[in-house]
């Protein structure tokens, strides 16, 4: 193709990454057509220029342009509601793109009271539903939440209750339990700073302050054995001196953002 | 419309989920206009049947199916290199549809030998790439993959040392770092198993043991709090009384699967 037909045909819009790839995100209404000619212009431009990843991200309202990309050999890189990012690897050398995320972060509370009473839950949903049984309020945590803001949420939103958060205890990792991805299970203990319980209508069936005895001894309990570490995690903490991790607030050299880091204050 | 005309047009084959939905897994070839009749049918009958999420995962094969499924409603959910994952929320009360992955797992390695000598790289991509900065080796864990079992396949890719697991020191966790996701960071300690380093030809530009105070006294480390954190912390262990999470193995009520929980084993 001469530089003149390029001109004629246009090129994708597209920024450098950090990578040696480019990203287009497309926006504006784009008939096939026009979209086909401009990435095999694009395509051409960037392999002489040496450019390995290349990037699409298109939103759902361009769905009509999905089919023509694939056939071009992008491959999805993952999506969320409203777009979907697909990518071509250009060079024959091996594939260095990053892998999309590959883990959910759950949380799990214990929270107990000065009358060694802990905050329970029935669940109207899921696998324990009607099933009568207690458990502790958990949750998932939203897309660029702290861990420890999720954990004061969760609980906030089923039952009511205020907390400040104290460590996590402890985590879990498990595979294969939801699309083939990962979850994250952090245990954290939370001291409540109120006592009136206010149940969430949508998803909690019942909210109770139990015997941390009484809770202990449901079956369930005895034969779930995260259920029985959660127990006597929270109990090794509230009775004797079992260190977990708290949050640190640190700074990136890359960047303004603060993030926090979890670890064991006492061992420091 | 009738069960006749029901009958003709031909349901979608279709699973229960746990949550009240249903999941169409889409594999042979289909016609969009086969796809869109036997879509309305089926939608007509899970409407009536009060099912909640339908979800339809669509090969890259069938991409000419992606229009169609978004014009009858349905949002993208999450996709992986091929297939695209989407949903569509039937009922009119709220949305209790689970939420995509959000977060990526990266490992950071501190190996200290018999000399005080900390294993560390320089790499050959990325942010750090001609800088001439030893840092820890570091890495993605794969999908699947346990943290432990991540931490010793990248030191041993990048540096071809051996090791054993010791201790999740710390993690950190950060937001948008990548796709708008975010980045759960696994501080592990490793005690090396071998000596002699065969270091990674793709990515990894040098690799050697350095006198901890050596590295310690590079002026990124210094300005950088992670790294400076991760050196303080592997100290603190190999030095003091510094207790990490360890991993447990533990089984679940609800299926075969075993799964690990990372504890402070030292205060239970």
């Amino acid at each position: 193709m001469s530089n003149d037909e390029r001109e004629e045909v246009g090129l994708l819009d597209a920024v450098d990454d950090i990578h040696g790839g480019v990203i287009v995100e497309l926006k504006g209404p784009m008939d096939c057509k026009t979209f086909v000619s401009s990435l095999r212009a694009s395509l051409s431009h960037w392999r002489q220029q040496g450019i390995r990843g290349v990037w699409i991200k298109l939103p759902i309202e361009l769905s009509h342009l999905v089919q023509p990309a694939v056939q071009e050999g992008f491959c999805y890189h993952h999506a969320e509601p409203t777009y979907l990012m697909l990518v071509y690897w250009i060079p024959v050398s091996e594939n260095t793109l990053p892998i999309n995320a590959t883990h959910r972060v759950c949380i799990g509370a214990f929270v107990m009271n000065e009358k060694r009473e802990v905050l329970v839950v029935q669940e109207k949903c899921g696998i324990l539903r009607g099933s009568g049984i207690w458990k502790f309020p958990t949750g998932v945590l939203e897309q660029g939440e702290d861990i420890f803001a999720g954990a004061i949420r969760e609980v906030k939103e089923e039952t009511g209750i205020e907390t400040d958060f104290l460590e996590v205890l402890a985590f879990r990792q498990n595979h294969g339990a939801f699309f083939g991805k990962s979850d994250l299970f952090f245990v954290c203990m939370l001291l409540p700073l109120s006592s009136e319980i206010h149940k969430q209508e949508s998803e909690i069936e019942a909210a109770a302050w139990m015997p941390v005895e009484e809770f202990a001894a449901q079956p369930f309990v005895k034969k779930h054995e995260l259920l029985k570490y959660i127990l006597d995690l929270g109990l090794a903490k509230a009775d004797r001196n079992y260190s977990g991790f708290t949050p640190l607030s640190i700074s990136s050299a890359f960047s303004e953002e603060l993030s926090f880091l979890y670890l064991n204050s006492r061992g420091l």
